[in-house]
């Protein structure tokens, strides 16, 4: 029998499951709205609102990946990527974009349970369940489904960029929780003392320069700058089209060779380089991965990145490489079911 | 049977071999010079300097250990702290401290299997057999017989302050080794962007700030300054007693409520405190042990230390604490029969 496993991303708007072969293939999937007030309008009445019913919808869900399972495998794990996930006691509390309702109190449910509910509604089956951030599972995803398969030792580190700046430690070829479940927590290291206002309440994070917001922060300091005034692709934007720049345009106008958009990439990379140096100092890991939305300004990105990773990583360092993720697609899925893979694994039911 | 552990501490100048119980008692001890050179003048003949003499006599110490095991004990391992010691491959390479010549070429041995020798000459015993650097050893120590025997999740840092500032991550009840066996370098991390030259060739390293050598450089820097240049106690043995001021003397004075000191080891305190912080982050463990000669300043020095982590941490990891050590005597062999202890758990001989 082939060991399949199920990986739910459990995203503010969707939920979406995924049924995963040994070879990281996605052979069925499903999808729901995880909350209402997300939904478009004419759906609404349609997505769940209370607790309860979420947790219907995913057993649904679930229910439908087994049945169309195919005939010489068999389920062996669920795993799931959430926010605020906690894989030591398996719920989610108080996550910022999730707003279930309880049904009995009519108030929002800030604790969620949700591991312990699947293993009881799955009880008759043989099975692990195991839940985490979206960051630790997709560093998990890395290392079962994509650029970490081929790695001796099972250390690596994914950093993702997006609105925040998140990341995922593997060592020893498990994920680092630390004793609260919330370690990994690059973006929220200081890299200016006394720096940048971050949505944490602390100052000078990571996050908040290296993050694709930050990324937009940077770019509109230079453009407040007389230096570079007129001169940048960046200010017609915001003077032709009567908008606020994106992450994406600073990509695009340094691809075309924008001095002011090459300039804010290169602030960036150094305080992500000094970041990713400071990380791989603690871990070692050969490899460190680089996942999300401004991995597609590629080596514009890419390069500056690794030059200041250099001028600051201690030299028996120097041979990690820094490369983009070459998680597939879904990789939030594929993330959930290799956390699943590797609970498998721990529990000896593999 | 009760299972003993020999932890061997490979020293500059001595090795000490100590037999450890299962509750942390050392019951015999051994100890010789690690090589001539480094020996008093009137011992030098006759200690070891080819590697092969030095291995000599390694076994001839254990030997004694095990024919000295109380009647109800086994040898269960042998465990080693030692300078740029690699656990994958079990050696030691290029030392700076360490001068063995090979018999062969007559040239100074750069690469020294010891872990490989120990195993082969003690192949008829069933024993697991380990080594790690220094900091490691203590960090494992620290989880066995010290501050960490009380930890719920086996998760810990342990940062070692003398001439240079070492650092030993536990995660999930091991060693965090990285690829290369040499993770844990929180001495090196960048704190301040081109900052004091350090050691390693990179400018600005935790190590230059927060070792007893960082700390004196910080004094003779103030020192230096107008403000402060006359009415020091440390001004005094410079003046008085005609010599260059220690660590202990900036101890001595912070303790005695001398305000230069005292600004001293808050400029200190900052970078150890965001280097934590930045540590914590990471890996997230409750307890953080503070090991070595600084330690003894107490307070003055543990105080600034707490203030600083609480300034740069993430606020959900303000509960982590930072304490010192509380390693017992001997702590590098302590250490290294640690080291021993968990080889034994991890092959499964326990």
């Amino acid at each position: 029998m082939e060991k399949y496993m199920i990986g739910i991303d459990v995203g503010g708007t969707n939920t979406v499951a995924g049924l995963v072969s040994t070879q990281g293939e996605i052979v069925d999937k499903c999808t729901f709205l995880t909350q209402r007030d997300m939904a478009p309008e004419d759906q609404r009445d349609k997505a769940p609102v209370y607790f309860d019913e979420y947790m219907e919808n995913l057993y649904k869900c679930i229910d439908h990946l087994i049945a169309n399972m195919p005939k010489d495998g068999e389920l062996a794990g669920i795993g799931l990527g959430a926010p605020n996930a906690n894989y030591f006691n398996g719920l989610i509390f108080d996550a910022p974009n999730l707003h279930w309702i309880d049904r009995t109190s009519g108030k929002r449910q800030l604790t969620c349970h949700i591991v312990k509910l699947i293993k009881e509604h799955y009880s008759s089956l043989r099975i692990a369940v195991a839940m985490t951030n979206d960051a630790n599972a997709a560093a998990m995803g890395e290392l079962y489904y994509g650029g970490g398969r081929s790695l001796v030792h099972k250390d690596l580190i994914e950093v993702t960029l997006g609105t925040g700046l998140g990341s995922g430690f593997i060592s020893n070829g498990d994920i680092v929780y630390g004793h609260n479940s919330f370690a990994g927590e690059l973006g929220h290291i200081v890299v200016v003392p006394d720096g940048r206002l971050c949505g944490c309440g602390n100052s000078g994070c990571l996050e908040t320069y290296g993050s694709a917001t930050g990324i937009v922060r940077t770019a509109n300091q230079l453009l407040a700058s007389s230096k570079w005034r007129d001169t940048s692709k960046l200010r017609e934007i915001i003077n032709n089209q009567k908008r606020e720049i994106s992450c994406k345009d600073v990509g695009d106008a340094a691809n075309a060779g924008d001095e002011l958009a090459l300039e804010t990439l290169d602030i960036t990379a150094r305080y992500i380089g000094l970041g990713i140096a400071t990380a791989v100092a603690i871990t070692a890991p050969k490899k460190v991965f680089i996942f999300g939305g401004p991995t597609k300004m590629g080596e514009v990105l890419l390069k500056p990145i690794r030059k200041y990773f250099n001028k600051f990583v201690l030299n028996n360092f120097r041979d990690t490489e820094i490369v983009f993720s070459e998680l597939p697609d879904d990789a939030a899925v594929m993330g959930a079911a290799a956390l699943a893979a590797n609970e498998v694994k721990k529990l000896g039911l593999d």
